[in-house]
């Protein structure tokens, strides 16, 4: 491990321990850059299955990177001292498709049945971008990312099905160009973008307006980049209904002690 | 040598022969798919080594892939039999850096201190995209691909200097982003877009009226996008105004026996 590395990993779990104690309860964009954040869906077992296939059918909105065994809170293969009821900044818990609550730790919910899913995140390639020059509008700003429910389907799975959500980043189209060629490089956070330009022809009206997330300004001769996003299975687990679903709140993730670098291809 | 390989190697020949006799004389896009194709630049040795340089610092819109020795009118490395005075459908005649006439062949003006360089050519990524289902416009139409000078200027060298010239393809945002992917495989071929979109931000006019090859038609939901192009140094040659320099004319190629996959990255 090199030396960098293992300071990196000293940063990723003093950040966790951070979020364990309640200390940090807000967005994660730009923390620990270098270690892949993920996206977090806990299911009862009953559900479990269909969202697996659900993820294995949609990988780029969901591209798993970790599932924990039945009734198993930590990830060891993410971290080693995770523990999935603490280490989010913010829940958001659904029951019967409809969100509930938001709660900074979720012990008191924990099932005997529960199962973890962790989706890749587009931060593990927001610190790509920035490494090229090309910092995303939102870690200059210091704001969440903007996100946006579109028109376009994904495949579902059971009772499974909804539409892709998408984050936004404003580029020029020469660094577009630049930041589609580097994404490319991180299939598991989601890899290029689906689509840049017109927001309309996706289904997005109002690009002031994200339905998660902060606004971020788009300035001359930049047009919008749309990434598939993690928090699309949210929209699927509406549909679904189950009993009771808990996830990460947009924008605040589980910080893992995986690099991006150990994921990215090429 | 592969079977389809070597069957290949049999139509650029034939092809190639063909133009030989003058009974090709048209544009080379779609023919010969998965061979190399060539833009090409003759000069005087006077001005050879300021082109080289240009070149070097304009590898993206000059992508050299071969170089004759001074009066040879042979380029074995591109392909056995070559002889550059006869193997180009169309050539142009440039005196003083400006076009004099068209040629179908250049024998009589060929001079013992002459060198001729040759440039990658983005119809070598053509064939990459039509495979993955993004047939190029151009290929659709059975047009030569429309070419516009913009306001981006290349880097000078010595007497050469001037703004770049593009290829421009149309395709919907998504399939933009996968051509982007595909299209940096080929470095050799110009690589990825400089830019898509608003053609008045690289001062474009009027996409209907190129000003080298044929217009296409460009469908709702789609936007131009532009790739640099072999025809740049044309616009050099003007200024660097050499006593005489000879060019393909646009579209209409040198075919080499290089394969485009020989050169690909990735």
């Amino acid at each position: 491990m090199s030396h960098s590395s293992s300071k990196l990993l000293i940063e990723t779990a003093q950040l966790r321990q951070a979020i364990r104690r309640q200390e940090h309860t807000g967005p994660t964009s730009g923390l620990a850059t270098g270690a892949m954040q993920g996206n977090v869906v806990i299911l009862p077992q009953a559900y479990a299955n269909e969202f697996l296939l659900y993820c294995q059918k949609n990988p780029v909105a969901c591209p798993l990177i970790g599932v924990s065994e039945v009734g198993d809170y930590r990830l060891p293969t993410l971290g080693h001292d995770i523990d999935i009821r603490h280490d989010v900044p913010e829940y958001y818990v659904y029951r019967d498709g409809v969100k509930v609550e938001s709660l900074n730790d979720i012990e008191a919910l924990w099932q005997e049945d529960m199962v973890a899913f962790v989706l890749g995140c587009s931060f593990s390639f927001e610190h790509a971008l920035s490494t090229a020059g090309l910092p995303p509008r939102n870690i200059e700003l210091g704001v969440n990312v903007s996100m946006f429910e579109t028109n376009i389907a994904t495949v579902p799975a059971g009772r499974f099905h909804g539409n892709t959500v998408v984050t936004m980043r404003p580029y020029t189209p020469k660094d577009a160009i630049r930041a589609i060629q580097i994404t490319t490089r991180f299939p598991k956070a989601h890899g290029a973008p689906l689509h840049f330009g017109s927001p309309e022809a996706i289904g997005i009206r109002d690009l002031s307006q994200p339905e998660f997330g902060d606004p971020v300004t788009i300035k001359d001769q930049e047009v919008p980049v749309f990434w598939a996003c993690g928090v699309t299975p949210q929209l699927a687990i509406r549909n679904a209904k189950p009993p009771i679903c808990i996830t990460h709140a947009p924008g605040k993730m589980l910080i893992t002690d995986i690099l991006d670098t150990d994921l990215a291809v090429l």
